[in-house]
């Protein structure tokens, strides 16, 4: 078995000095590292279908953006897109036929060094058949920031893809304990963000919304490939702040993720939301094709 | 040199199962721990004067309450106490006449296992005489988060000492940029709230005064004790929210934290407040020998 494969990207304070193979299954990450003391440190999720990257070079951008919000070191994109093709590489026939994720974490590194650590982890992310067709149930939770807190607040880093998300995983929990499988954020003046993991996108009057990556929420990688897919078969979308009312009146309901890709919303607060099968399942064949 | 000492709380489901000492210049924890690539844990932070660990129980108490916020396992209070103590005993005669720090980490552990991760590591965290002497500049910043949340939106972890800190650290980022040195949170009600890693202390009209935990902020331990010192002595302390212009015009300002015990605030967003160097050196000196 070679999946999951890790690849540590070795750093001094100029860039990438070296790129290893190390066995996930020990020890390597240091107890100084500020990526485990302080969650200090950005993180990209990449789908591999069949031995295919997907989305790359936007993922890449990505890891770029939120570098830049954490005043990180900018990746050097050459090198982890190499390393990157190099796990899938390395995984060989072991991608056919498969779903698979590369994990990219960067991080501040050793307190008091002057050298991110970074690596890339090829791995099996498990099946999400039952989500992709049996849907999900969604509850919307406070996120507790305005709307605009990315304009005003830069320093609370919205829109950065960073390894605190400790916040997300307890919104995670709080779904569970009211029997849902995952969330969709809401700003305080009401405005619909996105899940923990997650795009959210609405079918209104037969334009797929968006929230828009102004208010603060991440620019979704596979939202993007889902409305490309929408306008390359005459569809229209749109990017516009959203209420919880529109969600819950809409036409059809997804979120939208790297490993996921999307899944129907079939509630919303434990009440029953539309959906529309006849866009979920050519949507996603269209979006595991990629 | 014996310090620094990494002792390991090697966990199973069911518990504490061994406690090893590591090197922590070695790499000690998996890329797949939920601290690292999550934040997805707690931690503490306890000053070791002269080998006497400082309101040891306090800390212990406050781990336990961060844990229940995060649905973590409760940390058996013997074991860890005796895992502090015993890195203390490790270090033998090193501890005489230096401060140092035990850090307290205790994590999810590795994903989809059902064991979490936990350490302690004894160090030295340097000195802190220039900031305790020649006080330190503080600006205040957006929280972001109203002063209620920790009522309304317990997911949101306000007052849990979490390991998502990267909003912390780019708040002090947006501090050395502003030229200061130091940050003080504000909710977007106007209420100071904490520091990134302290709590806020203010002197108005004879009275020593801080921000009630019910707001959402953490329970100082070095608050707690600066205050039971000004009680000892005859003074009054109170909890009750505080607005920015009261810190501007109070008589006197300081950050209270672990390592640092107390530093005096010499300035507010480029403004000079009131300092009290009657009332700084004799309660550091009083936290200190505590």
């Amino acid at each position: 078995m070679t999946v999951p494969v890790l690849l540590v990207l070795v750093h001094d304070a100029s860039g990438v000095v070296s790129v290893e193979r190390r066995d996930p299954r020990a020890p390597q990450v240091s107890i100084l590292d500020l990526g485990v003391t302080r969650g200090d440190g950005i993180f990209e999720s990449i789908g591999v279908v069949d031995g295919r990257p997907q989305a790359l070079e936007p993922h890449l951008t990505r890891l770029a953006r939120s570098a830049a919000m954490l005043d990180l070191p900018e990746p050097d994109r050459d090198v982890w897109r190499a390393a990157v093709l190099q796990s899938i590489d390395l995984a060989g026939d072991e991608t056919a036929g498969r779903e698979l994720l590369a994990k990219l974490v960067l991080t501040r590194g050793i307190e008091g060094g002057d050298a991110p650590t970074g690596w890339v982890y090829l791995y099996d992310a498990g099946a999400y058949d039952s989500e992709r067709e049996g849907g999900i149930r969604v509850v919307t939770l406070d996120r507790g920031y305005r709307s605009d807190v990315a304009q005003t607040s830069p320093w609370l880093l919205a829109g950065a893809k960073t390894l605190s998300y400790a916040v997300n995983k307890a919104a995670l929990r709080e779904a569970a304990r009211r029997g849902a499988d995952d969330v969709v954020f809401v700003s305080t003046d009401g405005i619909v963000l996105e899940g923990p993991n997650s795009s959210v996108i609405a079918l209104i009057d037969g334009v797929h919304v968006t929230t828009p990556p102004e208010l603060g929420v991440l620019e979704g990688t596979t939202q993007h490939a889902f409305f490309a897919d929408v306008e390359a078969h005459g569809g229209k979308t749109a990017y516009r702040p959203l209420t919880v009312d529109e969600l819950r009146s809409a036409d059809a309901l997804w979120l939208a993720s790297s490993g996921r890709q999307i899944a129907p919303v079939t509630s919303l607060d434990g009440v029953d939301v539309a959906q529309d099968a006849r866009l979920t399942g050519p949507a996603l064949a269209s979006l595991l094709a990629r």
